[in-house]
């Protein structure tokens, strides 16, 4: 219980400091006068005063955190912003808060599945809340991804604590978060600035621009527009956004190095982004190659410009789309949900188990099939010249488990409720991999409002849990967590 | 090269041996006079001929076989017998030898899945041959489950060696394996007998007992009937074939320890045998209920029935049906496909990962949450009392690895071709699972004789990976085993 109040005192500065993202919608509205001015000071003024008094009343609490109070930080916080981002939903577009709250642990968690329509006349202050939520999102998984998870040994990424960037020894917890927290979000605010000048290059308006480089960066895949990026139907803004997507699917860290060292180099010693850039080029020309045999397009290149902008978008977990690949031969859009799953790297805004994990257990088969040969031959696994200890191997193994089973479970709960099975696997592997559209009823050129109140809760809660990489929320439910 | 002809003398045998199973659809053909007493006597023939053929020409390389060749015997012995057990199809039923190698290859892995249509009015020999066939295939996996598998250390099975009955120690390869075959087959036998004379009992043909006993006990699930066990419409057939199922579900050493101490009390204290009780149990209940509240059926028994029948049947990869199960709720049907995967018992004639793999991963899951709590504490994974090494975990989570990504690759590869999503992966999950039927084309209602020859060869691929649990055939395609 005093465990809980110090969390609480923790997030209550964080609810104050998210209250920030508020002045983006307002100065928004002061300049489209869209009639939202109104809505969003006071959405504002409750996120604070909430975020005040949760702070103020725990204030004895004040303490530093230990690694288990992580657990629920991370949860509630996710939680809770999501739960008072809805205000100026529910006030000016008067969604109930169900949907509300998936809108926004949608972009919170940076999804970027959506269960609105109409976002091509929606009022522009409402659309920048939305992009905004999802930027925030990217920043918070940043710093869990780096500094947070593999500090709490989630999921077997332990082992690389070590490349976060910034002082780590003998620092202290809240303190060495911060630090590397301040590095990351600086390349984070640069690419995203970059990314809205390389918009407004390729045509777009600063609005649509600031948008899209909002959601781009964070992997979130909202749009301005319900058709997404095809409503802008140029190939140069796809080539932009893709060249944006693929970075956002990289490690921070790594990007930090390349910074640091004023070097390419750094991309290219990184064995997740080899393998990144690998995984998306040989399946864009393998599927691009595939829709030409297929005649789904007269010529190769406008197959490999459709593909390449889908498939990487739904690889990295970014989720925009420029045509309904539904229509597609099913192979294709089951290749690109299977890519959501196994694509970007840890450390990036994607989502799903992340390269590391799956370069360590193609290794871990090989090994196995040599231990069945060669039984008394010691033969570590080893990922870029790092041998990885076994039990981390066991870990991520158990992670895999448990995100396989998690996927198969909120499967059975959706069709359990009665929605059809391709759309209901194909959601929960969107949302899990918080990559956005499914197939089905959520496909690329629907969305998820169709979907009953269960089978929404049940997909936001399927977002949290592929967000906080499985373990950290399941560990919440468990009697264990609870017990002295 | 010196191994390959060593492996090939002993298989000579093993086809000689099998060329027995020959005789017992020529008894019937000389019963029946169905005509197909010439085809059954030349078949034999060649089985004789073959067998003999390759066991002489190789008599000089006879010798002790090593671990490592136990690889290429098993996988060479389900495709070999298969193969020649095609001719009495190819011959009197005019069938291609992609269709009456798949027919085979489904008998003799026991998965049941058919591309025959007429069975009601095929003659008898041929009908009887398809149930032989798979009876065969139940013998053959008994001992290869019991006692090859553990010995050569396939997906962390090393660990139940010693539970195998029978003189182990300081025995030969070749010896210990006959003297644990000659006991489990007794074993067999016997149940099989009770199960003809239990159909007999409950009103069946003595032709129709003998088949579908034969089909129970290997959990194969051909029938003679295009209808399955539902041309019956008999409650008692229904039970005695599902108390004669969850018997074949069950590890075989365990009935050879309740034969040997004269107790029950062995099933009890088997880990596995509970958790195979406790998952038929609460699902059939939960289904019935779930199909009564959906007002499928009008009454709860009713549901009950056909739940019970058809869910066991599937989850423990039997295979039968007695009713059109795909006009169910889709929650119903694919719990019953997921079941075919976790639910057998290790060392029985079912297939999937096994109930022993299921249990260890709950467990290593919970581990792996306590450890994020509790990084120092160490706690091994317990399974029925017994500790579980780290190392025999690391193999079990990779055998689920490669078993998830054998279903994953070889869906890609069906639907690549242009079959539907849900046909490909029901029928990729069925037949992995050696279970039967799937569902869509492959349906409980239809059969796998519409699908192109491509996809009837992946499938029959994807049998014998099941069958021989993924590791021993994949490895066959790696570099590494030919090197040297
Ligand atoms: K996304
Ligand atoms: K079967």
């Amino acid at each position: 219980m005093r465990a809980l109040l110090s969390v609480m005192n923790v997030l209550g500065y964080l609810l104050m400091v998210s209250s920030l993202t508020y002045l983006l919608p307002i100065i928004c509205a002061l300049i489209y006068q869209d009639g939202t001015l109104f809505t969003f000071v006071i959405s504002l003024i409750a996120c604070l005063a909430v975020g005040s008094a949760i702070t103020l009343a725990t204030h004895k609490y004040r303490t530093e955190l230990k690694a288990r109070d992580g657990f629920i930080l991370v949860t509630l916080s996710w939680v809770l912003i999501s739960a008072i981002a809805t205000v100026p939903l529910m006030l000016h577009s008067h969604m109930s808060f169900t949907d509300a709250f998936f809108e926004m642990m949608s972009g919170l968690t940076t999804t970027g599945a959506t269960v609105m329509v109409g976002l091509d006349t929606l009022a522009p202050s409402i659309n920048l809340w939305r992009h905004a939520i999802s930027w925030l999102g990217g920043m918070g998984i940043i710093v869990l991804a780096v500094a947070i998870l593999p500090m709490l040994g989630v999921g077997g990424m332990q082992l690389f604590r070590a490349e976060v960037p910034g002082p780590i020894k003998d620092a202290k917890l809240t303190a060495r978060i911060a630090d590397t927290a301040a590095v990351l979000w600086v390349i984070y605010l640069v690419l995203t600035l970059a990314c809205i000048i390389g918009l407004w290059l390729a045509g777009m308006s600063w609005f649509d621009a600031i948008c899209h480089a909002f959601v781009a960066l964070s992997l979130s895949g909202f749009s301005t527009r319900d058709a997404s990026v095809g409503a802008f139907d140029s190939p140069i803004i796809e080539a932009v956004l893709i060249f944006f997507m693929v970075l956002a699917a990289l490690n921070f860290a790594t990007h930090f190095t390349v910074w640091r060292d004023r070097s390419l180099k750094a991309y290219w010693r990184d064995t997740e982004a080899r393998g990144v850039f690998a995984v998306l080029f040989f399946s864009c020309i393998g599927c691009a190659a595939y829709l030409w045999f297929n005649d789904v397009y007269a010529s190769f290149w406008t197959a490999l410009r459709f593909v390449s902008f889908n498939l990487v978008s739904i690889a990295t977990d970014c989720g925009f789309v420029n045509t309904d690949y539904a229509l597609w031969p099913t192979f294709v859009p089951f290749w690109m949900l299977f890519l959501s799953s196994i694509t970007a790297s840890s450390g990036s805004t994607g989502g799903g188990i992340k390269m590391i994990r799956t370069l360590i257990l193609v290794r871990q088969s090989g090994r196995e099939l040599t231990r069945l040969l060669h039984p008394a031959m010691a033969a570590p696994v080893t990922v870029g010249g790092m041998i990885i200890p076994n039990s981390v191997v066991v870990a991520i193994l158990g992670f895999i488990f448990l995100y396989f089973m998690s996927i198969v479970a909120m499967t059975f709960l959706l069709i359990f409720g009665g929605l059809d099975f391709i759309s209901a696997l194909t959601a929960v592997i969107a949302c899990i991999n918080n990559a956005g559209p499914g197939l089905g009823v959520v496909g690329p050129a629907t969305n998820y409002g169709s979907l009953t109140d269960f089978e929404t809760w049940v997909l936001s809660f399927t977002m949290l849990l592929g967000r906080l990489e499985v373990f950290s929320l399941l560990i919440l439910f468990t009697p264990m967590f609870w017990r002295k």
